[in-house]
């Protein structure tokens, strides 16, 4: 039997010695919680504690609370799998979109066919490249000479197999008390179009990510009726899409490149999942 | 402003460095499934479409599908909370655990505090250290020993803030088409107990996992009618538990040590989370 | 053994006479669907079809088609269990409201304690009382007079046992496409308040009903913060109360006096249940 | 306006007056609680309450408790729509199955096309004409002979448009402590099956009911791979299934005809419904 241990400096051990040495964790995904901003077209989180400390002790003094959940899985933070969106009729593999649903479930391309990543990350700070400290304005569409600015400015090339993280600024209304502000659908919301997600795609990327529900730049009142950033990345190029991240924090350290972590739920067959995902930095 | 670049090969870099040398990354976690098993003290995992691909389509030829899911958050592969058990009304914190909850949330102690970890994990491998091929005894209690024998046999010291992760080599029951054979209410359940959780908790390690439900060595019949493992943990100690992982890939590949990442969702006043924890080594 | 049939015209036989001689009944429910105006205090109702016709065909041809729900049970037309609102700490019964609900449900005012009502309703129609064909104003305060003079008018005296359903013409706000006009959040909704809930339970009512979400006045922007008429009602005099009930049929028609049928889900432990209640009148 | 009082004793007086008369209700529902027996095939009941007494009180001393459902239609008492079952790709009303339900609904044949019934009832009581006190044996197929033998010692014949409840005797079995016995997957559950319910619909009858989950006779083992009886009456005949109902408490008074009323839930679009239906007969 092989074993695998640290007696070397090497593999697995350069791995733990560099997390040894002291990490800072980024935390990128939202708090879940009753009422927070989301699109009116999924099932709102909602949780309950169905026992509670204190309903029922048992013999030895112990007890346990738990909950229920309910939500759809294109809230919060999240991916979204490529059984998500379809073009003509068409999912990412050329398959039938119609024909892969049929039992309710997306058996070939659904979230659980997302492989966890661990692998490098670049935030696109798109304000601070514009220099707006507000951020981008409501509908304003990030083009590719936007994204290409933040690239120069921040010195952090996007290579093939990356996770690149685009921020709009736009996060800064999650928490806003008026949660349909963060939502915008009168506004509009800040993002990249057709144009920056073929410049994205183009780069190689693995996966991409933004700090706004949709990741699409939305016109005022126009809602999600046209997703082309979404046609392009999940059905045309095979690139996942990460929506609701929170990317303040990054960016006020002025991070810009990272380990980035993302381990979806394996929800069979579901076109999306709930994440938490992380910037592992050196320490110091 | 400050901004951290991969121009060094110290810190951030020499991370990025390791990972871009190649990882494995191993998925401990199980899928979530309509009917897998779980424990009928929580709400059942269940997932529907409310809109498939075919519904309707947009003006630009597009179409999206998506889901609703509720769930339990003890359900599947998943972390508990130190919300989740009190012992003699006591939480981990010291606090009344009943006044905790008021409100339906777990502020202070909910899922949402859970930290995401990147640390050193280890699996312990019982049944290799028992020369027991086909795994440990329906309600078989893992002792001290044999905790100490699988630390010995594999030549990984357990050290303050790992992650610990304990194979039983029950889980081969998981995909079982009697589902009840890996809850295993008559037939008991292997598990460390009082003993075990403390000569754990005694290494200073951070969270515990385990390739059962409940942790717990559960004799035949008894269910969950007393939890000291739990106690000894979430309550007096202040260790994460992790359960129905997924460990039989790693215990086959004889991987021991590795990098555990795990990100809960931030559950706001939850008492656990479900989670696709991972183990990463470096590749070859 | 004793048999119970229709061999003469006393008893069953007339109650069968009656309604073979021909009868009407009026759909007093709401449609419960996706978007519906509901309370943001409940959780929403959500639908999906795990499985449709198509997904899978068994052996002889047939397939089935199923649901899943979620949603609060103050959602759509209801009905208040006498568990739903306490007083200073108490149920109606006078026990501690926070014990009564230890273990997560009520089992002694639970919705599965309110007796399916078989009984004589009388709609008190306000608006047609007053003369205000557009129905109360936002915020309108039903008082004692009005609802006298809605009695007078109608010549439909109440009686202990009765079922009491106040429009107020707000009803027609429902199906608005801006369904934050129903909730009234802002601009307040008709409804009894103190003075009228204590009329109503003067006259010895067994439930009272209305055409909105909290059947009481709502003063604009006041929200929910008090609610006299369910203090009143459900704890002080144990009278029922029916809410979102759609009573515009019933006032078009000038039906003023009916046999009401109401049958709760019998939810163990709820504080209330969706309902669809009837109003059923002699045809012709 | 016409106002429609009580002023003579025809019409809806007669009915209020049979009423005042004095009646009994039977309850035939079942009550929904956590872990009650149901088909895996469907969406587990579970119930939660977000908010208890306890948790806030408002500024005049009142609060308010309130719930989270989550639950299939095809669970506890329940009817199901004419969208439920397909027969060779077709509807009742001929529609394609598949095009019926695109969009994740049924608007033409949903729960929310299930006209409120106050009908008629004929309980047809299988066991007290076969001589079967301890009811009917698992598997067993109640033949037209059965329900005529029924009819007979009754004296209660079925007339078109009436309600017909068929039962077994497997009712006992539902609050058995093992929740499989009444699923009865192993054992078989009694039942009509295609001669019974081509018997029944040529009576012309409404809908039919019994007090199994599934109505039809289940073979050992065979669960349900085909359902001839629900073919039969859903699909080809236009007659609604009611299941899962409480017929005890009337077979032991002996009650056989009676005042039947059933109101569904309006849910829009969905395959059935959960319902609490009554049966009323003049008391004394």
């Amino acid at each position: 039997m092989t074993t695998t241990n640290i007696s070397t400096d090497t593999g697995t051990a350069a791995l733990l010695a560099a997390v040894d040495a002291g990490v800072r964790t980024y935390d990128l995904g939202r708090r879940l919680s009753i009422g927070m901003p989301q699109s009116p077209n999924h099932p709102p989180f909602w949780h309950a504690l169905p026992r509670r400390h204190g309903d029922a002790v048992r013999s030895d003094g112990g007890s346990a609370a738990n909950d229920i959940i309910t939500m759809g899985t294109h809230v919060g933070t999240h991916i979204d799998a490529f059984s998500h969106v379809s073009q003509d009729g068409r999912l990412f593999d050329g398959s039938d979109a119609t024909e892969a649903g049929r039992g309710g479930r997306y058996p070939e391309l659904g979230a659980h066919t997302i492989a966890p990543m661990v692998r490098r990350g670049v935030l696109l700070d798109i304000p601070a490249a514009l220099d707006l400290p507000e951020g981008c304005a409501p509908g304003y569409e990030i083009t590719p000479a936007d994204l290409a600015a933040a690239v120069d400015r921040q010195g952090t090339p996007l290579r093939p197999g990356d996770v690149a993280l685009i921020r709009s600024g736009w996060g800064r209304l999650f928490d806003h008390e008026d949660r349909t502000r963060y939502i915008g659908l009168t506004t509009g919301v800040p993002g990249v179009s057709e144009a920056g997600a073929t410049w994205l795609a183009d780069k190689g990327i693995h996966a991409v990510g933004a700090d706004t529900i949709a990741f699409e730049c939305l016109r005022p009142g126009a809602g999600h009726s046209v997703l082309p950033a979404h046609r392009v990345l999940l059905v045309e190029r095979g690139i996942y899409i990460i929506e609701t991240m929170a990317l303040e924090e990054l960016a006020a350290d002025g991070v810009h490149e990272f380990l980035f972590v993302l381990s979806p739920l394996a929800i069979f067959g579901a076109t999306g999942s709930p994440v938490r995902p992380l910037a592992v930095i050196a320490n110091g």
